[in-house]
């Protein structure tokens, strides 16, 4: 079983701790730290990671104790309670399941969810286990259609026959078993709505391609079953939002990965992914300017913000994106398209870009 | 084609303002006011509806002239666009293909999506399709899962072997066609993770239901879902949600409709829904007020108008529902019982509630 492997790198984490104290030393865990002053741009592999800073946290010591103990029970909840049976949990399960008293006290071993959850990002780091392979998720969101076969949980399930629905995207994407991929590129929406017309449009059959959606930001699933079809399967990935700064961090994060999960940015991130669309070239060319939305005091300051993170700094294509973005005082919808045309979208527009490779890196 | 209905209704809207031009009169259109003076609770039917109210527009009046153009322009639009070529498209993209200029002029027909929305009320309510049958879908959401075998779009999708993910629910469900369907009940919930975790369990397999969930709001397209389970299957519906004034709104808004999609009730709620959870009470007996969440001055006052409403005014039990909300100052939620074990909720919580008909009415 998978599960044994994590269960292992949970165990080594125990046993370490009942070694120091059978040795009578104060019980410490180490750990990279995960603040700001520790999260680096790697130039080289381009992705955002940790640095080199490490914290120790004691048992002994009334600064450190309570986070000790969340670490050790979030540690016990997964091992025992998760990977022993085989099943998962959400975050916010987790949390529950550790909200308890400390014995012989009456105070709370956490009181909030970001506890628990920090929690377990300290054993992602400590172990190098993923939250997903410690059966831990986050929330489900997305549906995808393409020509793919795939096992799930013991369920042949055919991408390709799945109504106007598409298959629902699970939290967890990591034990899904591709069994038959027949697809040139993946081509990843950040709009519900946009992959039902191109659903509808059979744009996946005549464009021998995979579509997915989410609704809004990108679920973990879904960056990992984008990495996995990438990685595995060879396939290009093509991110297509909104001309917006809000798009733009989207495809960012799926590129390089955010600060909140930059520890974990090696099993999500996809160096080579590109971003099809709506770029502020299209705006011009397609005469998308009288579907201008106007940019708010919150649009610019995110604009500024967004530009001047190290990964967009150097990008000389994104630097004039964000010029333009900001020429415009506007920003311009996916959907904007449609007033060129239903299914103009899906029988013009991508076609065309993606045939002359009209990319944004 | 049963878009030939519909069309058929959109037609006939179209030369009733014909002949009315024939005739040199001022074009007219007679439709049912939506404003809250014409919303009543309808207590036999139990639901919210219109009252009998008529408002007129015409197009030589300047206070009206513009509105009629509006919905004048949509239901041109959903003919040629939709329903003559069979596809479907979102308000959003409805907006885009309205939004152009009025010839001659410089003015836009539509400055902002809520008056072309607002004209799509006016069809449905006008030619007594619904915006589904126009065509026309809001957000796509959701999971669905058990013994059920569909056809989609000419897939043939059987909701029992969809692995870990489900099938994705399609905003629009009213053209699913349900070819077997092996169900006790069908169990709807509020929360995506609570899905996962009830899908993991095989809830549906051992309790021989059907389970689906949204994530926050009721999409039209579950509700359709729902009331078709409902109607054309004689499934009982139940609901869980957390135990707070919003769980108690979603299964309201189910049950009764929404003063906002008052004009569709008949056509969307379903009276015979029971709530299964959370309760208050539920929060008594599996001693889950150590999982309290403090109310703020927005859930009291919340609590104060939901209470309020006419359908849950003459309701004893629910007032007795938000009497002891207030009580307990606090609220909980659904994963509050995975305090009591991972699995508590599918193997206990939810069979022994149903079993023994522990329902709110």
């Amino acid at each position: 079983m998978k599960e044994n492997k994590s269960k292992k790198g949970l165990e080594e984490f125990g046993e370490k701790i009942v070694n120091q104290i059978k040795k009578g030393k104060n019980p410490e865990i180490e750990i990279s730290l995960r603040n700001l002053s520790n999260i680096v741009y790697d130039t080289k592999q381009k992705i955002l990671k940790l640095g080199n800073k490490i914290s120790t946290r004691s048992f002994f010591n009334v600064a450190h104790s309570k986070k000790f103990l969340q670490t050790v029970e979030v540690a016990s909840v997964i091992k025992n309670e998760l990977l022993s049976s085989g099943k998962h949990s959400s975050l916010r399960d987790v949390f529950y399941m550790v909200k308890r008293t400390i014995p012989g006290t009456n105070i709370n071993l956490v009181d909030d969810q970001t506890e628990s959850d920090h929690a377990i990002e300290d054993l992602e780091v400590i172990t190098d286990f993923s939250r997903e392979q410690l059966h831990v998720a986050a929330n489900k969101m997305g549906s995808v259609a393409g020509r793919v076969i795939i096992e799930d949980k013991g369920d042949t399930i055919d991408w390709s026959k799945m109504g106007s629905g598409g298959w629902s995207i699970p939290s967890i994407t990591d034990e899904i078993i591709f069994k038959k991929v027949n697809a040139k590129y993946v081509l990843y929406m950040e709009k519900a709505a946009v992959w039902e017309r191109l659903q509808e449009d059979k744009f996946w059959e005549k464009n021998n391609c995979i579509i997915i959606s989410s609704q809004g930001q990108t679920t973990r699933g879904i960056r990992r079953l984008l990495q996995r079809l990438y990685e595995e399967h060879d396939l290009p990935i093509y991110v297509l939002c909104d001309q917006d700064i809000y798009g733009a961090y989207i495809y960012s994060v799926i590129k390089y990965g955010s600060i909140a999960l930059a520890f974990a940015s090696e099993r999500l991130t996809i160096p080579g992914v590109k971003y099809v669309g709506i770029t502020a070239d299209d705006v011009v060319k397609y005469d998308l300017k009288k579907h201008f939305i106007k940019l708010d005091e919150k649009d610019y300051a995110r604009i500024k913000q967004v530009s001047e993170y190290p990964w967009f700094r150097e990008n000389k294509e994104w630097q004039r994106q964000f010029k333009m973005m900001k020429g415009f005082g506007a920003k311009v919808e996916i959907q904007a398209l449609t007033s060129k045309g239903i299914s103009f979208i899906s029988e013009k527009y991508l076609p065309d870009k993606i045939k002359n490779n009209e990319f944004l890196d």
